[in-house]
Parts: C-alpha cells; sequence; structure tokens
C-alpha cells in the first residue's frame, strides 16, 4: 500500500529518546533544543504591534520580501546577495527537503559525513538516494575520502555542515573550506551547505561560509530555530536563481508558503535593536554551559572519554577509550535519570558504537554538572 | 541536474494569474482568498494573552495534542474520532503532499475530477504519478466512468472534492456520496478526500463526509485558510493509525511539525465563542456575495453563459454557450480591468476551453456587480 519512499524512512531514534528523556527527574542531555528560558518571548512580545490583518492572508511562495532583504542585508555577512537569492522556508528541515526532492531521482548518490545529522539521512531516505559516508574529523571532512568518492561515482551533491557539526561539534578548518571549495569547482558538484548553528560560536574566529567562496557551485540551509525560536518553524536557504526557480515549484507543493504572520513577526524582531542583545544573551548562556561541560567532563570522566571541546553550536561528541560501546550503557543512564544519544544513530551504515552525542543547550550548568556526575556512576558500576 | 519531479510540476498558473490581478484598479474575480476584511485579527490578537514562552520550542511531530482533541470534538461532527485519528498540518497543501508521498510510487495510478483542484494536479506531478480523469457534474463524479476506470487500473487513490469544489463549486448529492462509499469498498480502494470549503455552506442542508461513511478507505483533507486565517498555514488530516504512521515520518521529513505558537494561537480561538461568531459573519457576508454573483451574471450575461449557483465555497463555473472559448478573453478582460481564472487550468488533459472560474469570497457585492459589468463589456465588444 505505501510508496518505497514511506518504507525506506526510519523514524528519527532521537524523537523516541526525547519521550524518555522528559520523564520527571531526568536530566536529558540528548535534544539539541535551544535553552526553553532563553526563547525571546518578551522581546516578540514587544513586536506584536507590528502584525496586521494582512499577516493573516495567503502571501508570496519565497517569503515575503521584507524578511528575504532583511536576512539577506543583516544575517548573511560574509558576501553580498540581494533578498533574491533567499528563500523562506518552514524551518530549515523544509529547505533540506525542497533541495533534495528538486535535485534527487532514486538511485542519485548524495555523499554524507560520518557520522551526520540524522534529520538529513531521514531526508535522503525519502528520496530513495545512494547514500555514500565519508569519515569526518575535527578539521572536516576526509579529503582523500571524499575525492576518491568523486573520483569513482557521479554525485548529485555533498551534505556538509561545516559550523559545529550535529552531533560532533567540529568545525571545518580555514583551509579545508578552501579545499572543499576548489573540489566543487574541480568535479563541478554542488554542496549543500548545513549551518544551523554558525551563529552560535563561543571562541575563535567567524569562518567564511562555503557558499560565499563558491556560490554557484553552492545551497546553503539556515534555522531560525537555534537562534530565535523553533516554534516559529522559520529558516531560509540560499541558492541561485535558477535553482530557486526549481525549488519554487517543491514550495508550491509543500506548504504554498511558510506562515506570514511569524514571517512579520520575525522581520520585525530581526529589525528591533533586541535582537542583537538576544544573540549575545545565547551566546554568553551558552558558553557557560559549554565550559561546565567540558569541566565536568574532565574532573568526571576524563581518564575514560576524550573529546574535542565545541567552539560553538549545542553538541559534544564523546569517545569511549576502553572496549565496551555506550549503547548499553544507555539503559543504566536512563535508570540514573541522565539521557544522551547513543551515537551509532547518526551514521548511515557501518554504526560506530564507540561515541555519545551530549547536548548542552537547554540545560543548566548545574544540572550539567549533576548529569556528568550521574553518567561517572554509570561508568563506574559497569567497570564493578 | 533537476530530479524528473522538478521537471514535471508546473509552475502554478493561478500564481502567475495573481500577479496580474493585483494591478491598481483590477476588480480580481480571479483568486481563492477569503475575505481580506473579514480576516478574525482582533478576535486572534484577544487570544495573545493565552500564548506563552512554551510555545516557541519545538513540539510534537502530529500536532499539539490540545488542537488535535479540540478539532475532533468541535469541527469533526459527522463522525465520533478521537484526536489520535487527527494530524495538524502546515495548511492542506501539506496534507496533500503527505499523503501523495507517502502513497505513491512514480508511475502509480490517482484518478481525479475533470476538472479538479489545479494544486492537486502540481502534487500529483511532483509524485510522478499516472493521472487517469474522469468527467464531473453538479451531482458529483461520473460514476460509470469511475466505475470503468476502477474496473480497468490499478488506481491508487481517488481525489475528490465533495464540497463545492474548486474549480466548479459543486457540491455531491447524498445518494452520490452514498455510491461512492459503496464504490470504495467494494474495489477496496483509498479516496483522498479533500474538503476544504465544506464549512462555508449557505443554502441547503450540510451532507456527511465520506470520511464518515467509509473511514477505512478514506484520508480527509481540511483546512483553516478559509474559516480562519491561510497566514497561518494550518490544516488537519484525518486518516487510520496505519496511514498516520507512515505519515508521521514524511511530516518530521518535511518541517518537523508545525508552528507550535500558530497552533497554540489556534486552538485558543476555536475554544472561545467568537469563533462560531466569526463562522457566521463569513457565511453571512459570503452568501451576500454569492447572491450578488449570481444576481450581476442573471442581469449581464444570463444569454451568454450558464451556471450552476454554488450552495458554498468560493466558486461560480461559467459555461460558455457560444462557440469559442475564454482563454482570448481574458486579454480583453484584464485590458478592461477584471480578471478571471479561465477553466483550461483545472484540466490535466483535453483542457476544455468553454468554462471560467469566477470567485466572490475577496469582492465587495459592488465590485462584483461592477466587475460582471466589465465582463459583459468584453463579450459585447468581442461579438461586434
Amino acid at each position: 500500500m505505501f510508496s518505497n519512499a514511506a518504507l525506506q524512512i526510519e523514524s528519527s531514534f532521537i524523537r523516541d529518546i526525547l519521550a524518555v528523556s522528559q520523564q520527571p527527574g531526568m536530566i536529558s542531555l540528548a535534544g539539541g533544543m535551544p535553552a526553553s528560558e532563553l526563547l525571546p518571548w518578551p522581546q516578540l512580545q514587544a513586536q506584536f504591534g507590528k502584525l496586521s490583518q494582512g499577516d493573516l492572508q495567503y502571501s508570496l511562495t519565497p517569503g515575503l520580501p521584507a524578511l528575504r532583504e532583511q536576512v539577506a542585508k543583516q544575517l548573511v555577512t560574509d558576501c553580498d546577495i540581494s533578498g533574491d537569492e533567499i528563500m523562506i522556508t518552514t524551518g530549515s528541515q523544509q529547505g533540506l527537503d525542497l533541495i533534495t526532492r528538486t535535485l534527487i531521482n532514486p538511485g542519485d548518490k548524495i555523499i554524507v559525513e560520518a557520522p551526520t545529522f540524522l534529520g538529513a539521512l531521514q531526508t535522503f531516505q525519502a528520496s530513495q538516494a545512494d547514500i555514500l559516508a565519508v569519515p569526518t574529523s575535527p578539521e572536516g571532512p576526509d579529503m582523500d575520502a571524499l575525492t576518491h568518492c568523486l573520483e569513482t561515482n557521479a554525485v548529485k551533491f555533498i551534505y556538509l555542515q561545516p559550523n559545529f557539526q550535529n552531533p560532533t561539534g567540529f568545525s571545518y578548518t580555514l583551509a579545508r573550506r578552501q579545499q572543499l571549495a576548489e573540489l566543487a569547482r574541480r568535479y563541478n558538484v554542488l554542496i549543500v551547505e548545513d549551518d544551523p548553528y554558525g551563529a552560535l560560536r563561543y571562541e575563535g574566529e567567524a569562518l567564511p561560509s562555503l557558499y560565499s567562496m563558491v556560490p554557484e557551485h553552492c545551497v546553503r540551509l539556515v534555522s531560525f530555530s537555534k537562534t530565535v525560536a523553533p516554534g516559529l518553524r522559520l529558516g531560509w536557504l540560499q541558492a541561485s536563481s535558477a535553482i530557486q526557480m526549481q525549488l519554487n515549484k517543491f514550495k508550491q507543493v509543500a506548504d504554498l508558503h511558510s506562515s506570514s504572520l511569524n514571517q512579520q513577526l520575525l522581520v520585525a524582531f530581526l529589525q528591533s535593536p533586541d535582537f542583537d542583545a538576544h544573540i549575545q544573551t545565547l551566546l554568553n548562556v551558552y558558553r557557560q554551559r559549554c565550559d561546565a561541560m567540558h569541566n565536568a567532563l574532565s574532573d568526571q570522566l576524563g581518564d575514560q572519554v576524550s573529546w574535542q571541546k565545541p567552539q560553538g553550536g549545542m553538541f559534544f561528541w564523546l569517545n569511549l577509550h576502553r572496549d565496551g560501546n555506550w549503547k548499553p550503557l544507555f539503559d543504566s543512564a536512563i535508570r540514573e535519570n541522565v539521557a544522551y544519544v547513543p551515537g551509532a544513530a547518526f551514521y548511515f551504515d557501518k554504526p560506530s558504537q564507540q561515541f555519545a552525542r551530549l547536548s548542552f543547550s537547554n540545560v543548566s550548568a548545574e544540572q550539567i554538572t549533576q548529569g556528568i556526575e550521574r553518567l561517572a556512576q554509570v561508568f563506574n558500576e559497569a567497570t564493578v
């Protein structure tokens, strides 16, 4: 009865974990949610006066012109683009779905990093693409593996998260970005650059997007879910006009246009001085939480796991030194009232059991410390 | 470079017409938009106090439980269902896209009415379905043609709009609904029942949905765009739990969930006494406009075109008696500052030039009269 595409998508394990992690008393280091108490509710309320009856009517498929212009002018700081290159999407998940539907026939090849964002894997499964995985590292994807993959396959696009990747928190070096731009040119291949976390940098210098380096070979996806609010379901997509034209037809099919009320609310917030202040607050709080997780891990688990402290985003990626793996520890952790995501969920094939993803964004520094203490307890009991 | 699906979708001619129809001085009988001045802005503003910071966070994929329950209890009046059978969608266009992606492989067969909703044709093109068209009539689809089609083809689903169809305004008789339910049982075929206009009935008695007759063979799509506001991008879908489970995976891929802020706003509005009063206002105003269009057509064009006065919805479907067709008249009409949609746009194949769709929902009774006068002028000039 169901389509092949439907049968290929696996339901998100993370969304299943989220149910468990909302049990009372649980300290959840599992989800990738923004801090609930920092969601800019008073600031958005202050903009309600800018909304009007007209924002309830049908509007244009690629988004409100005022919002597209504002994004191009205010939020795309590493290259000079106009609102025409911006499409407003119903969250960046929709952007990913639209570009995949626009480009992929069943059997077409997509390169992903191993590990990578689970929502992307689901989206590519839905398109019945042939998914090829190359290992990634703190510097970025393995260039030898990537080059080999491009030499031996006709690839439709490469899916990359250059900034504070989900799940690893890794951020590509400038040199690796330049190599990737050069690779895209040499092999005439498209890069889908997914960048939901780029605005959340706590240390180090901001690095240019791949889009700014090779716009003709790139589609960039950005989310407002991490910087403003997931509940608005808004994101944007940067692409050339040739790609936009095709995307526009799928956007009509998908939902005609994104909520005009929410778009108007967002443009008012972006134009207010509250926006920059809100981002500064997020950076300060997340930086403290990131430090708290780093310190708690060093104190409690420093001899058992290793990690690279992320310079931004929401995630730590813990590497378990000893034999054994994170999966059997998970049930014990849930019993100890601490939740994380076993890393195997983020691999398309050959899942590694050696890693776990921990998020620090929606828990206080105190909860982080306590959560890592509970995790250390799980480790101690497991080794008894 | 682009997927076969992308190349198959035709951009909506109606959305192209909308650009023309927004020129100053134009009386647009083209779009299918709700009355802008009746969009319930004060009523929604009155509910802002019920919103909170929590409505900005990520939420559940099938929709807010409170909204799903409220819809099942308040808005599904012809059968007894629980919130579990309801999925909240980002407009009913998304519902249509989700069910199509969940069921259709390229080459699978879908039966549609001729004419039918253009957005559905685009969605089915995107799925690369094989579209089969059967003629429709003021009583409903032609049962002989439909039966023949089911006898000679393996059909995945039949797409129907039983209430005040777009573009014809036709509404199926009770007898035809019963025949369709029986047909679904006999051929074990699914009906996708698209019902955006059912709540807008100005005359006659409400008739039961096909879903209420054969829930096990039906998925029903309903929109809040006609009764509340398109700018919220909210609709709902009724389906069995087996179908919901598959749909849920595509909903994750499409946009994770619909705007939680807008869902919360909607549930507050539905629970307020303002909602019923708002629907009554819509019915009164649209009834007057429907009458105004009927009267103006009778006065001005009664000897040149024929139509069935619709009992609800937003559309008149004009049948041109004489030789010739609506398409060459269109340019003259635009010059006379009146816009409509030539009916050929609503056919998948063998487009008939004999019909035109006129909408009365977003124009005053005075504008309707004046618009039809202008149209009569176009007719007179064409026959000189």
